[in-house]
């Protein structure tokens, strides 16, 4: 195969004040240079578009992984083919989920990048390839750790999930019926609590623009669970994470996985008030990251692949296409406007 | 016995704001009436005077236990005698461990209060009879679940306490020293902190009047903590809660068993702006009641009264003297004038 000769790369230029812009990123075109020993070219065939790439964007003293630096290009989750290899671990033709960056091809040498990682998918699942990347990737592990690991759902106990409509919110909603949960989910729109009722098999959803302070949405969620909640799935952060406490059931489990309010909080937002509920409920906050469950990580494939064939699971994706459409597409995660996992496809 | 025909009791006339002050109370004298079947009364000899009795006193949509009506007596752990009986269970002469109320007699049915309790104490346990009603009472099992089951302490841990030098902490410490951790008690004061490190054996005490912002203390926690805190025990609430969440360790526990912080503060303050390094870490913040381990408690007094006997733990009882005193000696628990576990005896 004839080497393609230039890349193209969305470099950060600047940090983001609250919501990113175009003025954050630098369009570039680089040459691909010569293959050195041990590295290997990659074509990014999807691009995976991420809450937790905005995290990346800041300035942080201390998260679980460096920001990225100004000129470098946006680190993001990727499904790729690889196109050249001098490395004996990787051959043309191999499929790899990796956390490569948002730009047409990347050139890995696994002895250097120590933040990154080329994971080799197995080519004989018979899922379509977007789910390599949603919810047998990072997606649904985080879904999947987090709910059963960190919640240890039993038969009959209440799961609140916020953010229920998202790419990782779905998914647990699904689990949680599984596993014989009372499944509510929040979300931002009546369309959205449609769909988590009507498509994802949810036993109840809330708008919670409907209830827009932790007063009414406290209300609310003492209607829906009237014998508390069990465990709730944390993606937002803000006065929900306070309303859900209000009405938390004895030993319940808070899990934690994101809190996509406060990533373009231009400060910190202060935390829930009511954290004495913990003491009074006997209940815990967990936060997690699913690289605690590496080794744990093909079983967790094998058991979500085959809910996933049985129709179990339902793996809503939203695919965009085109590489230059990358920056404006990421913004649906943060107006609300996707429609299941997010990602480009080149 | 000739019985006692006058009481005085303490009643909460109205709910305190903020620090509660002698209007709150009012001083009643009551005659006692003859005991019914299955009643028994109880002489108060020690009345235990801790921060939770300020929860009780506020009006609370929720708690682990009702507030204390208007017109009630002052709810309160006791250590009492058995001076008359007309139940089976309990004979004259017997010592009780209870929640009974600032009051000189308590007449107590068991089959009526359902919020009470009234543990008989074994008599010939060899220590004084202060040690009870604190480190083998509520103080004591407060600790020691706390740490041990929800801490999970390893040898080489760092464990962190906050209200170092008061009833919890400094038992909190010495289990902790016990286990092997590296040990870092938070007080208000120099003359704490050396306590905490000459008296009780801690290996750093950080006063937190010195560094009295979360910046400034996270860094001294930063210094003292320098491979970040294992296992912090949370008493207090405020910005000392975040700047230990800046210095959590990989798997951190954090153990809420009071937020002493709160009790006096008119509204609710916000909480920890910074949960998030709950994800980054995955740690947990884990609150707990000691009625969660009731058929632990046998075997917890034993250990915790070798340890007491052996001189491996300090108990260090604070004990005003007079019935009439209790009001003012309870704000000892608020001003930090306290040395020790604080009690009054009658």
């Amino acid at each position: 195969m004839q080497l393609p000769k230039k890349n193209k790369q969305y470099l950060l230029k600047s940090r983001p004040k609250g919501i990113p812009c175009r003025d954050n990123y630098e369009l570039k075109e680089s040459v691909i240079k010569p293959l050195e020993e041990g590295s290997f070219l990659m074509k990014n065939d999807f691009i995976s578009l991420d809450p937790a790439i905005r995290g990346w964007m800041s300035e942080s003293e201390e998260s679980y992984m460096p920001p990225i630096e100004l000129g470098e290009p946006i680190r993001s989750s990727t499904l790729s083919t690889v196109i050249a290899s001098k490395n004996p671990d990787y051959d043309v033709g191999d499929l790899v989920l990796g956390l490569n960056a948002w730009e047409e091809y990347t050139c890995l040498n696994t002895m250097r990048h120590i933040h990154s990682f080329a994971t080799k998918m197995p080519k004989n699942l018979g899922v379509p390839q977007e789910c390599l990347i949603s919810v047998l990737g990072a997606t649904g592990m985080t879904a999947y750790f987090g709910l059963l690991e960190l919640g240890q759902p039993k038969s009959g106990d209440t799961l609140v999930i916020s953010s229920a409509a998202g790419a990782v919110g779905s998914i647990v909603g699904q689990i949680g019926k599984i596993k014989g949960c009372n499944v509510i989910g929040i979300a931002g729109s009546d369309a959205k609590c449609k769909m988590l009722k009507d498509e994802y098999g949810f036993d109840e959803a809330i708008n919670y623009k409907t209830f827009s302070d932790r007063d009414s949405l406290s209300k609310r969620l003492n209607e829906v669970c009237p014998n508390g909640i069990d465990i709730y799935f944390e993606n937002v952060g803000g006065y929900i994470l306070e309303s859900v406490l209000d009405n938390i059931a004895e030993k319940a489990r808070i899990i934690i996985c994101g809190m996509i309010a406060q990533y373009n909080s231009s400060q910190e937002l202060p935390g829930p008030s009511n954290l004495w509920q913990l003491v009074v409920k006997s209940a815990a906050i967990k936060g997690f990251l699913i690289r605690d469950y590496v080794d744990q990580m093909d079983s967790a494939v094998v058991e979500l692949g085959t809910w996933l064939s049985e129709g179990k699971i339902k793996n809503k994706v939203h695919i965009e296409y085109g590489f230059d459409n990358i920056p404006e597409v990421f913004l649906k995660l943060f107006d609300g406007t996707n429609n299941g996992k997010l990602m480009v496809k080149l």
